[in-house]
This record gives C-alpha cells, structure tokens and sequence, in this order.
C-alpha cells in the first residue's frame, strides 16, 4: 500500500537475536529501515550485518537508509520543555529525518518560562506542522495551540513521578486542551508523532 | 490571530440567556459563528435575534453563516459506525462545512461487518484528511488507518455502556492504536476533530 | 481556636430546612456566617430569618455580615480562564472578601490566548497570594505560577467532558505543576483556596 | 470431577524447588502435567525427574504426556495480531493440543493489514472456536467476530506501552465488542483461552 | 452472513420514534427481531405497528416472532443469585429463547447460601452450557466454574453501590476466576452473553 | 496504652541496618518483638545481637518472645485456597500466636474445589473469629462468610496478573461480600487481620 | 443456618410493589424484619400492611419487631465527624439495635477538632466494639483506632465531592490504616458495620 | 525572574555524567546550587568538581553554597508521623534550609499515637508555615490543620503498600481534608512543599 516508506520494527519485547534476524531479513529489500526502542547491545548486533546503520542512543533507534531521502520544503518543527523529554524528542526527530522531512528542535521552552517560548514563535509558526512535546502537566501542547494557526500532534510523555501516573496527567491535559488544533497520541509515542506529522507535512 | 475563522461558543452548562446575550454580542462582528451543545431551548432563543441562525438537531449545534464559505477542493471523510455515533458525526459535520471543507460521509461501516467499510474504500481513500467516529472498542479507527496514508483523526465516542466507562474503552483503544497515522482528540469532541481537520485539508 | 473567623456552613446534601435552622442557630453568635453550594430556595429561606442575608447566585453562596470585615493592605488576585470556571470564581471571591481581604479578579485569561494573560501580569504579581481557578487541561496554573514569586493556590473545575473525569484532568496537571510555588486544593474548592489564601494574606 | 483432565501447575511466584516437587508429586498419577509460567531453570529441574518434559521456550510453558491424546475431528483456530503476542498464542497452543484438539495458528494478521486477515478467512471459518490473541487496542477480535459465526474467546495481552495500562486497552476493548459471539478471559491468559475452547470444542 | 438469525435493535440512546421506525422498516423482511433496552413507551409504539410484538418488562426487551423457533435438544441454563439481578436474567432469556434454544432458569442461588446451589447442582451440570449472572462480588461465578466441566459464560452485572463502581467489582472478579472455563461479557450484558450461549449449544 | 503488646517493626523500605538498630533499642524493653516483611539478610542481622529471633521464611517474619504468651481458649481459623496466598498466611498465623491465640489453619480450600471447603466445615464453625486469605477473585471470603456466624476478617491478597491489578479484582469483591459479618483489611495485611482477630478473640 | 436473625431486604432498585410483595412474605414467618435504603413512598406502602413497621426517615430504613430483643450488656459505639454522615450512623444504630444490641451514638468528634473526640474518650473506650463512620478523607478511624483497644469497623461514607471519587477517598484512608485493629466494610454500608459489630459483640 | 533563588536540578532519569554536566556548568554561576534525587554515585561525581558539594543520603539531595543564606526570623515546621517518610522530610528540610528559612522537625507524631502529637503542639503552633509529611492514610494533614490557624503545606508520601497505589490514598485523603487551610503538592514532593512554604515564610 505505502509505497516509498520505511520498514519499521518495534524492539522493545523482542531479543537482539531477533531484531537482528528481522532486519537482515529487511535488507533484503530496497527499502530504508527504522528500529525504535533499540538498545546499545542491538545496535551492535545489527551493526555486524550493515555497515551503514546509524543509532541515535539517547533516541534509542536504529536507522538504516538504503535510498537517500529528498526532503520535504515546509518543515516540522518539534518544541519540547526540557532534557528529561529528549529520548521522545530524538525518536521522533529521527523518523521525521528519515521519512525525509525537513525538522526544526525548539528544546528547551517549558511553560514555566513563558518567554523563552515567545522569543521562538517566529521558528515555530513557519512550521508546516508542529509536535510538542512534554511531559509532568502537558501544558505546553495547549500554550503553543494557542500561539499557531497549524496542525499540533501532542505527545505526552511519562516523565515525572507520583500523581503522573505513569504520563496519565500529561496525556489527560493534552486530551482536554482547550485550544483547537490539537490531537494526541500516545504516551512517550515521538514515532507515531513524526509518522503522522509526516503525512500532513506531504500533503 | 486567526482571521477568517469563525466564533465559537460551548454551551453546555450554560444558561439559554447567557448564550442568547454572548451570541447577540458576536453578532456585531462579521464573523461566522458556531454554538455547539446547543439544545432547542437556547436555538428558540437565538433564532428570536438572528433570523438565519440554523439548527443541526442531531448534532445539537447551531451555525449562523455571516459570510458565504467557499470551499476546499479536497474534501474531509468523516466515517462512522452505526447510529449511535451520530450526534458527535454531525457535529464535526457542521463545524467541518461552516469552516469551508468539501465533506463526505460514510456512516454505516462498523468493524463488524468489514465488508460493507471496504465496500467504501474508494471514497475513504480519495480525501484529505480522514476523521473516524466510533464508540464501544473504537476499533474502527484502527481499520481505516491501516488502509489509507492519509492523516486520520479518531474521536472515540461515549456511547456504550459497562466496561466502557464514559468513553475509555474507545479512548485507550484509539491511543493505541497499531496503526500508523492516527491522532486522537477528546471523547465526543467531534467540534475538534473537524477544526483540526479543516486545518490539515487547508494546508 | 479561630477568633475572629466566620461559622461556615456546606450546603451541598442538607435540605433547605436543616440549612435554616443551622443558619438561625448561628445568628445567635456574634459572628460573621458563610453558606456555600447553597441554592436560591435556601437563600429565600435563609432571609425570611435574617433581613441582610447577601446572596452570590453564579458563585451560590449566601454571606451574612454581623461584624464589617476590615480589608487587608496587601490583595489576593483570583486568575481564571473562562466563563465556565466563574461559579468557582465567585465562591472564592465571596470567601475572601468576607474573611476580611482585598480582592482583584483577573477572569478572561487562558492560556490558549496567552497574551491577554501578559497584559494583566502587573496586577497579578503585585497581589500578595495568587488563587489560579482553571478547569479543562489546567495549564493556567503553570503558566502564572512561571510569571510570579508568589505562592499560588491552584483550584481545579470540573468543567470539561470526556476524558476530564469529573476535574481529574485538571487536579492532575496541577499536581505535576512544573512551575514551583503551587500548591492545589480539592476540584471546585474555591472556598478552600480563599480560606487558605487568607490565611496567608494576613501573616 | 473432571476425568482425563491433565494436572496443571501455574509457576509464577514459585521456587524452582517448589515446581520440582509438586510435579515430582503429580508424576505419580497417570495423567498428563502442564506447567505454565515456567522458565529455563524449572525446565531444566523438571527435566531430572522425567525424561520426557517438553518446553517450549516462547510459550513459557512445560507439558508432560503420560497418556497419549487423542486428537479431536473439529479444530480450534488461534488468531493473532504479530510477533509481540507470540508468548500469550504458544501458551494457549500448548495446552490446546495436551488437551487433545486439533489446532491451527494464524499469526500474521493484524487489522492494520486487513487484507492479509481476509486471506486467510476460510481456515478461520471452518475452526469450531477461534481463539483470537491481541494486545494494544485488540480490534482484532471484533473484526474476527463479525466474520465468523463460531464462538469466538478474546485474550488480550499486555503487549503496548503508555496508554496501554499493562493491557487495559486491549482488556476494555474486546469487552465492548460490537461483534456479538465474542467473550473474554484475562489479559495473558492463554492457557484459560485454550482451556476454555477444549471444552467447547469437545461438546 | 448469518442466515436464521433476527435481526437486533439495541434501543438505549435512541428516541421511541426511532425505534418505531427501525423495527416497521425490519418487519419487511421475514426475520424474527429483538429490541433490548427498551422502555413500556417503546412497546407501545412497536405495538402499535406490529400486533404480535411481545415485551418482557422486566428484562425490557421486545421480541418479534415472524418464523417460530424450533427448540434445541440441549439446554441453556441460566445461574443467578437474586432478584437484583433478574433483569439482566431475562435478557439473557427472552434471547435465548428466540434464537431457538431450550433454557432452565435457576435464580436464588447466591453464594453466602452455597446448600442452595448445590441442591439445584443437578440441572446446571446437565445443561450444554451455562450462563452465571452475578453482581456485588460476582462470587458465583467462579463456584459454578469449579462444579461444572461445560463452558460458563459469567455477565457481571452494575447491582451494588460503593466500591461496587457500577460493576466493575465483579467484572474483575469473575476476569480473575480460579476456576477455568469461564469466560466473561461486558457488564449487565445479558444479550451478549446468551448469543454466545446460543452458538456454543448449536454446534 | 496497650499493655502486654508486642513491639512491631514493619521492615519493607528499611535496610538491614535500620532494622538491627531498631530492634536493638527495643530488646531493652521486657516485650516481645514482630519483625514483618523481614527478608533473611536482615533476620540473620538480627540473629546476631538476639540469639532467641525466629524466622519464618516463607511469612517473611521475625518473631522474638521475652514472655511466653498463655494461650486463649478460643481460636482463630485462618482460610485460604492455595500455595500462593501462603506467604501472608504465615504473616498471619506467626502474629496470632505470638499475640498469644490458638490458631487453625485450613489451608487448600478454594472456592473452585467447593467440596474441599465443605469437609473443613466444622474445625470453621467452631472458630471464635475467621480470617480468609484470597487472591485473584476472593470468592473464598463470600462463601465462607454465608456458612458462618462469627465475624469473618477478609484478607485480599496481590496473587494473580492481568485483571487483577495488584489484588484490586479481590479487594473489591470482598468489599462487596453479599454475606454479611464479613469485613476487610489491606491487600497483602496478613499482620493487621490477625491483630484485629486477636482483639475479638481475647474480647 | 442464623436462628435468631432478622429477615433483611436490600430496598434500592427495588419497585415499591415488589418490597411491598416481599416483605408481605417475610410477615408470614416469626421473625424481626429490616428493609433498607428504603424511601418514604415503600414506607407507607409497608404501613398498610403492617401497622407496627417503624421507619428512619434519615437512615432510609424501615423496622418490623415481631420479637422483641433483649439488649447486650456490652455496648457498641458508633462514632462520626457530622451531619452529612449521619444518614449512615442512623442505617447503622437501626440495625444495630434491632438485632439486639446496647448503642451509643457520639456524633459530632470530627477530626478537625480533636479535642471534642477526646471529651469523649471514655464513653467510647468502654464500649465493646466500635464503629466508625467518616467521609471525605476518613482520618477519623485512624485517629479512634489509635485512642482504643477494642475492634474498630469502619464506615467510609460517599460524602464529599470532587477527589472525594464517590467514596473513594476515605475508603482507601481506612485501608491504608496506621492503626492496628481497624476493619473495613463498603461505601455506606452502616448496616453492615452494624451486623459486623453485633456478632463481635455478642461472642 | 527570581533573583536570589538558587539553581535546582532534579536527578532522576539523568546519568551521572549528565548531572555532573549539568552543575558543572550551573557553578559557573554566583548562585547556591540543589540536586534533589541525586544517588551516591552522582554525589561522588560532583564533589569531584566541587569541594563544597554537600549530601543528605536520607534525603538524597545534594546541595552547594556559593553564598552563605541570611535565616528568616520565623520558622517553618516539618512535621511527619514516621521514619518511612524521613527522605521525604529530608528533601523537604535541605531545599528548605538552603532557601534561607529557619526550619524545625517534629517527626515521631502519627495519628495512632495522638498524644505525641499534642505534646508538641507549641512549636508547631508558633511556625509560621507548617508542612506535613504522612504516608499510608495521610490524615496527619487534616489533625495538624484542625490544631492550627497557619497554612498546611500537606505531602502525601508514597509510603504503604496494597491499597495504597503508590500514594494515592493519602493524596486524595488530603485534597479532601476537612480541616480548612490545607493545599497539597505531589506525591513525595519535599522539594516543591519547601520551596512554596519558604515563599510565604518570607512574604
Ligand atoms: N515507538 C513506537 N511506538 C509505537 N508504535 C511503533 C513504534 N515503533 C514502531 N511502531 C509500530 O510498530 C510496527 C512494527 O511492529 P513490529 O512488527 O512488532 O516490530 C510498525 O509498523 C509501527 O507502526
Ligand atoms: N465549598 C466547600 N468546600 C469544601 N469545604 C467546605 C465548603 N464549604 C464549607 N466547607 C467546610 O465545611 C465545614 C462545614 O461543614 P458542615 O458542618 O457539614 O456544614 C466548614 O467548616 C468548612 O471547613
Ligand atoms: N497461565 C495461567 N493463567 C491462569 N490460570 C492458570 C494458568 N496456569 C494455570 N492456571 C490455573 O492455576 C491452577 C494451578 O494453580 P497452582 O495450584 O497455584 O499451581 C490450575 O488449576 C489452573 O486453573
Ligand atoms: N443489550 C445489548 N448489549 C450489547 N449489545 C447489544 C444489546 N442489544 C443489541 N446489541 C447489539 O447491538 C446491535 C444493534 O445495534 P443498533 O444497530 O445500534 O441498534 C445488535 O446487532 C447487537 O449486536
Ligand atoms: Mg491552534
Ligand atoms: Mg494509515
Ligand atoms: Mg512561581
Ligand atoms: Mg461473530
Ligand atoms: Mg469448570
Ligand atoms: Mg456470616
Ligand atoms: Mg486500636
Ligand atoms: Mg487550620
């Protein structure tokens, strides 16, 4: 169906042995390859069967890139709070690259300092889509909404500790925003973010 | 911030006179106006000051058209399962159209019977950006995403009862979705998801 | 223990009756009185026995002045996004005025709009505590808690739908705040964040 | 009660020890032994004390026949999604066959892909009771559940992350299956699902 | 798909002029037709179009015989505890019936009386399959699995209050059974849970 | 208070060190000692400085008599199904005799296996207060509470996966219990239920 | 199996008819009767049919005395923070009474102000078995199970409102104890804390 | 914004190298320094490139001084109930101290021992902002706010097991305190307590 896009393994739950397997069986094929949630010791195991792959460890995920990808004019750009959130960043980061978008990181922009977030809005509203990233409260996903007239993917992410929940606070303040524009998907989910950003990015 | 768009009012939990004096203030400006939750009640109300107010019953929303939308060349999809999901259909409907989108509906397409949704496919594929209503497993969402690469936005419906808890079971089932390309907005909120979609189908 | 303080009575569950004859019973006390979540038929009641029975109906709360409050130098500013949060609102303001403070409201300012809520910065943080009433995703009280070095008293609403869970979406987020100086209340306790506002208004 | 019925050993939370000695104790009946939940270690204990203990790794899951089974005419389809809910199908294989049925895996069709589904439609109709594996959102079950006119036993597992809750969605999802036919067991339980389905499959 | 079977309206959500027109629009086809959840106003409209519509009122659910049924060799039998239970008991009856099978109710059982159980132990263990309906604790559920080696179908029902939350108590408790081959419908799922029995005694 | 009780020591989230010290200090009173959830590491710490400490490994509990306890006339039963729940069984039978009351326990009697239960009836009747222990769906505590008429202390414990949520499925189907005399104590709190059996025993 | 014992009916769900049908049943045999959660509708439907039927109106609960009790010589108190709770102690002292028990109420010993519970300490340390009956967050039990060394049962109540989650709050408080010898029973169940307390205090 | 306040880093999540990163560049600063979280091998890290680093091993805080804080005139009291919660007390008494506040600890007074806790109600009394650290069912919070006229900064811990779920029975036990004059922060939020209890010790 999906002609031209990337093969993509989740590696999270499976051995190194059978990432490995799974992608050599992948390189078989002339597509380029994503491997989320992939520790260093996979990272390794696929390195032996091709060259070419490239880990991103604080994104925890392998690519490999078989074609080279022409990217996108408009851009996605992905504005987040702090270090805490930057694996969620960097996985979405790398699939947009790879599922050839032009990307811009807003990275450190948490609504605790509001003005950090305004002195960005020029970078952020030329954006052709934009995903936010955050963690704790979420509230960013909602300030930014406001500030865009764009398409927001908010990704809530489990950072944080005690009534969280696990990332339910974020994702229950992301789901009830009261700016418009904003859908969500799932928590920690910065590769489901960056498909979908990608999509409308191509439209 | 946004020119062009229309004014919006929530009207749930708010009482017929206050709606009937917030809508007679946006009155004075020359803007489109969209009243959701809205019940015969507060219709009768504005209907008195605003003589081409229009009222979506099913979809308990009012539209009152200031200035003619044209619309987009490319069209939303809005598919649903049953009769049930109705209400939530039409209000993304009516908030799709007055914010200028070409829309089609699908309406009969539960998982259940996956023939009669393939049956369909045609129309489903050809929009821009597709919005899946449905209730109970919400498994629909899922389906369609799987078959088309265009955005889809799921609203997960409160219809069901038991272990559906208001809504959750269609919530989560959306949320983790295994298929790539869906975001997800507020149970019931079919006002966001057309908002958001007519956002993407304009890009 | 509390010289000084008011009797307060919670209506919410007791019939107008019983609220009567507790009302009357505390008229005989030189005190000043509160009755919170207290509906019109009560308030009626409630002044066929006391002539300067005062009556809040959006915040629906009666006040009952025996003694004239003396208003405090410094002020508690009460900051809220909407017209759905006001009867929160109004019962903290209720609440905080008889307890003897000066009050200012700051009541259209949510953070989908960010820049009314910068063009009331100074009135806010020159207030000496800060009560931040926000249903829906709660990001108001992040955001003010960011701009201010004042302790802010964060109330939920249960003003949403969906995925809000009766103000737990809300109550969550606060309770992750990233902005420190926060502190959070039980959902729609606008009399509990005025008390407790007070409190810290006058040491 | 139940003549011809194997005896069964739930191992988590047990000591190696502890499973050694309890099939030690079982191996003195002349009946067929399943353990479930076992790791290597327990395999390897239970391999000491008979010759004939058969592990299959994946399913976690240890099975001694002392009585060869007779296989039954009508079979027991399992359904499942993708390599991630391969534990939960191997459990359930295992203990279907120990029991005496003739089995069938179908194990690459999730409903994100359809039409890999609808290819395998009639193997799957002609099973007397489907047996249908899915973590995430578990729309598998409901899609099944509308093609079949045979009994259908929903697992769902704890494969997902995030929004997932450790299989809450999948849970919540298959109850509220707008299929009708369709009933459920707890998350991961395989052995309850194949239990079940031997029953109904012998009646 | 499925010849022989009636065609079914689930009425809870809908208007009575809905109903009404759903069903006159069914009664063209020569099938027989349940409505669930519905109300004496919507049997009275049904009646009015359709003389030989019968309604169970306890169970609210109307029932429609345009071909008769021929009656099952084996029986259903349906295992409850009280009379809080009953509507859901009638359900699960009515359906039973006009799907064509032979059904024995067996309804003052509960567990906290565990001799009155036993002595109906006869007739429940002679039935092709059993439907346990149980609410508070869902207790029953698990006793009948252990004394039976037919399938049971456990429908936890909404009766109780408290740390009841509308059913969940016993959902979970009978999703956690020690016994196996119990499965489990969705809460006050008395439909569901007799067309599955249905299946299961038909083949 | 509370003369002739013992000194209790809960240890989880204590180290080894923590605990010797605190059992150091109190070994220079004349009472006994409790040590729960006292893995052995900290029991061979304790051996060292008091050479009369017990240590029941699987109820993970350090006992330590300065006085020999007399012991009631009346006992305590204490009830459960199966290995797993043994663990908390012990937590309770060592602090019942330590607290000086003759104990019984009756201990593979789940519900699946009523009869079992039933054969056990009498040495259950003739206690002067029962404890039950349950995991998964806790039917246990309903079905002994209706074949009883003293007060029956239900213990609801962590044993099971999935659906059970920590010893929640059971949690709140003891709290549920339809029989009456049953009353429950924290997931896992085999120490609490025996203190209070101890209290009614000694009453 | 209860010689002695009431004839109890559970009146919520229940038509006014079918309690009335009941209890005209339970009149035929020699016993007491107790039908609870009653309304004054069933109360006057009773009174036509049993001159003696006594009813509460705040305790929701009616009383037929066909035997009359002979009261303990121990007493059981029943203990509570204020009005809102007192539907529950009145359900409780109804029940309590009937089957025969000396009760003292001490009503009005909420936390906030413990100086008024422990006014009445020695009133309530000479009873022989204590309920307590708390709302909102509960503490009352903990601080009672401190003060006493007799069997406390406590009563969570669903009064309170938003994080209160229906009874939730104080359920959990009681549950998490740090008082040895506290028991729990459901969410507004004063009568079964009232049964509980009767059988402890007639051993 | 905040001049005078001290950098804050929260270690948790982030390696050691990053945290020693991360400090190293904060000392480039005139400002005091606090890690809260912080493990031995992060404190070992920084004292490499920090002579004056600091460590509380209870409270895992590290904490540095550039410049020698000036101590408020009054106090803020800490007061706990039991030694589980002592890291929480800890974190709370360093930010605190470094904060520049007088700080007092009263940390043996849980609500099962009341008297305790009134033997120290002086200097909790005369504190001009108190904190409360309870566990398990945290109604330490609601005594201690009933016993004094200043603000209650409430921390439930995640102390307790079972029911507990991590520490949401004493969050939702304070968040519903019936003692005015209480707001809560997180869950075993020593830091965010201190730091909002020194911003109104200094108003
Ligand atoms: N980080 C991720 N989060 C959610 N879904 C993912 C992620 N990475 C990959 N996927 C999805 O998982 C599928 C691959 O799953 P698998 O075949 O189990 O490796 C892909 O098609 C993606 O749609
Ligand atoms: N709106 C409110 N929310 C929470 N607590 C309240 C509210 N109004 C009054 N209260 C508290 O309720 C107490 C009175 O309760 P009651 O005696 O039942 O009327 C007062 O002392 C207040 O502390
Ligand atoms: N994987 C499983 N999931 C659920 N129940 C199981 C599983 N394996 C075994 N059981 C049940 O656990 C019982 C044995 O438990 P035990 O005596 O603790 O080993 C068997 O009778 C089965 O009913
Ligand atoms: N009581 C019930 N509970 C669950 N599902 C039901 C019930 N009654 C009917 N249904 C299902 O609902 C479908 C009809 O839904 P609808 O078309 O919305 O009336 C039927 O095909 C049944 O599968
Ligand atoms: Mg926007
Ligand atoms: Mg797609
Ligand atoms: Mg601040
Ligand atoms: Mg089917
Ligand atoms: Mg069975
Ligand atoms: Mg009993
Ligand atoms: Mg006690
Ligand atoms: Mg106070």
């Amino acid at each position: 169906l999906r002609v031209g896009y990337p093969e993509v393994i989740y590696c999270e739950g499976k051995t190194t042995e059978q990432v490995k397997r799974i992608i050599e069986f992948m390189l078989t094929k002339e597509k380029n390859i994503i491997a989320t949630r992939a520790n260093e010791e996979m990272y390794k195991a696929v390195k032996e069967i091709c060259e070419i792959a490239h880990y991103n460890k604080l994104g925890r995920i392998i690519t490999i890139r078989k074609e080279e990808e022409k990217y996108t004019k408009g851009y996605i750009a992905i504005v987040s709070a702090g270090t805490s959130d930057l694996p969620v960043v960097e996985e979405a980061y790398e699939t947009a690259k790879i599922l050839g978008n032009r990307v811009e990181k807003i990275i450190d922009v948490g609504v605790a300092g509001i003005h950090r977030l305004l002195a960005k809005l020029d970078i952020i509203r030329q954006a052709k889509v934009i995903i936010v990233v955050a963690g704790m409260e979420g509230a960013l996903a909602s300030v930014v909404g406001g500030l865009v007239d764009k398409p927001v993917i908010a990704v809530p992410t489990s950072v944080g500790y005690g009534a969280n929940f696990g990332g339910l606070s974020s994702l229950l303040s992301m789901l009830n925003s009261c700016a418009s524009g904003v859908s969500v998907v799932n928590i920690d989910n910065g590769f489901g973010a960056a498909y979908n950003a990608s999509i409308i990015n191509k439209l």
